[in-house]
């Protein structure tokens, strides 16, 4: 599993704070619907989960893109709902309606959640890393394995919900109302979701990323409570055994708070979602860690004048300081491959698969 | 229609840049379904758009919350989707599922729209202006009425996507992929707008504010584009007729572009989300206008400690320069209304209807 190649591999450099010729690039779901290889083997699965931990699958889902667009990181095909699902919540993912969960709303329910099987529930998801790995050093040797998970916020939304939500009511009056019980949801999110980034660690991924994708929607108290601290004490936890392996962290959404959570993390980088303006990032959060980010989707779907615009934008933005080019968020199924063909150029400033 | 009172109005003295003894307070849809008197009278009109054109309802509802709660100002009970029902596209109410539209998603189908028939279709929303203020000359002489409308961008997402959308694929894809196109919508709603406004201050409204509640998903370039530029426009059209009436913008989620909005537009206030880091909208957005907020409606739903801390939290931070006790967003239907009591008295500093 180690990296025996003298020389570090580029997304590794921009994660240690090193300026790159050129910024590494990936997006965040560039394995998914939105290539017509995924749609043939998703069929192969009866449902979404099964996919996820079926390590043929998911290996082959998640060297596509790398295979399709030479992207500079892989990361591993699988879902944040994951860690519910092994800690023995009901998940199943409903098609065309999404996620559905035997909501869990009050201290006693806790008690149906446990980690006793959480490894041996996930151990097909290590063994995808571990393939995963493999295939990238004869395929790609240049590529970085990311792992990832849900950040406990997020996945607690789900949790309490029973699914997605529009304003995730339920949840957040649990944690105005009953902060104690809340915390302790929360707490056991935490703890899984340490327990499950190190163990992807020591199966081969060399960083991971911790998406909190429902960020945006809480107010700074709530931020910090919720949002924050969860992830000191993952970030504590990941480093205490393993020191050196990178940390991003996307708070989606946190706006003015972006600053709050790179300075109270320490990740080594932060995901930016697209609405935060670039030479506010530049100087707040590029100081302080690398920066991902952060072209719409809604840009990259589009392609054309208008993205080529925002490209460049972005490119002359965080030129001066350590970078990784990706989406403010997930790309989107309808989006054309030439599109992210041409971002890939752009990005380059070459040709596809030149680089 | 005028204020003979030689006193001027606590609301009115804040969007006037004033410092007041405590601040004016009301809440977005305060009038609405948190009222058990407003789902009495709400069973009266078959359905929602015809309730909002009925001059008896309109100024009943508008009237509820202050005879209730006696807010220092009352909100015109209506909503944004009169104008593109106005305009002649086919807008309609579905229960349990929101406004359905027949979409608008080509420059030929612009077409449709026309402004021919604004103001007699409006007509009732302006009979309601008339006979609210002069009921609340009589009921309660220190209350403001507000009139509004939505932003043309907000209202723009309900046109071309036929209704509430999760991501606004269309019309952000329209926006980004045909500039000029999307901007004829634009300026059509700028216009209408404008004129809708402004006949709403003919006919008695003292402020008005425009909601863009989906401005929070446009990146900086598009930002500038769809929500400031169009509000620019409004508001020197408004300016041009009614010079003294104040404009409260809500670029509801704008983050760090709140305080472009705010420089850029030249608002008498603006009214911020409860994602808004209270020190910072002190420093950078109360030395510009007043501030208008921005209690979580999650914290007023809970009620209890986690609510009464925000408020305190609020409070103390938008002492020292004008400001406006309301709402991050409006009201939630579920809110108790021990909840808002308690609320009122806190913000009051007294007991409810003391003040």
């Amino acid at each position: 599993m180690n990296n025996t190649t003298s020389k570090k591999k580029k997304m590794l450099l921009a994660l240690d704070g090193q300026q790159t010729d050129t910024p590494p690039l990936w997006l965040m779901r560039q394995a998914g619907r939105h290539l017509k290889e995924y749609m043939e083997i998703r069929a192969k699965a009866e449902n979404f989960l099964n996919f996820c931990y079926s390590p043929d699958l998911a290996v082959e889902a998640t060297l596509q893109p790398i295979r399709r667009y030479g992207f500079d990181a892989a990361i591993l095909f699988s879902d944040i709902l994951v860690i519910p699902d092994a800690l023995g919540q009901q998940v199943d993912f409903v098609p065309g309606t999404g996620p559905k969960l035997a909501a869990i709303s009050s201290i006693e329910e806790l008690e149906k959640l446990s980690k006793d099987r959480l490894h041996d529930h996930l151990s097909p998801v290590y063994e995808a890393i571990g393939r995963i790995r493999h295939e990238l050093s004869e395929l790609a040797e240049e590529t970085t394995l990311i792992g990832f998970a849900g950040a406990p916020w997020t996945v607690a939304t789900y949790v309490v919900e029973g699914g997605g939500s529009k304003d995730y009511q339920k949840t957040r009056k649990w944690a105005y109302g009953a902060p104690d019980e809340f915390s302790a949801l929360i707490d056991i999110l935490v703890d899984a979701t340490a327990d499950y980034l190190i163990r992807q660690i020591d199966s081969g991924v060399e960083a991971v990323q911790l998406f909190d994708s429902w960020a945006g929607v809480l107010p700074p108290s709530q931020f910090d409570k919720w949002t924050i601290e969860p992830a000191k004490k993952i970030i504590a936890r990941i480093r205490a055994h393993h020191p050196d392996t990178p940390i991003i962290g996307f708070p989606r959404g946190a706006g003015l708070l972006y600053r709050r959570f790179v300075e109270e993390t320490g990740v080594n980088a932060v995901s930016i979602d697209a609405t935060v303006p670039l030479a506010w990032a530049a100087e707040n959060l590029q100081s302080h860690c690398a920066v991902q980010g952060n072209l719409d989707n809604l840009a990259l779907l589009t392609g054309g004048p208008a993205m080529e615009a925002e490209i460049a934008h972005i490119l002359a933005a965080f030129a001066d300081g350590p970078f990784i080019f990706n989406l403010g968020h997930g790309i989107l199924p309808e989006t054309p491959v030439p599109h992210v063909e041409r971002l890939v150029e752009l990005v380059r400033g070459t040709s596809v698969g030149a680089a």
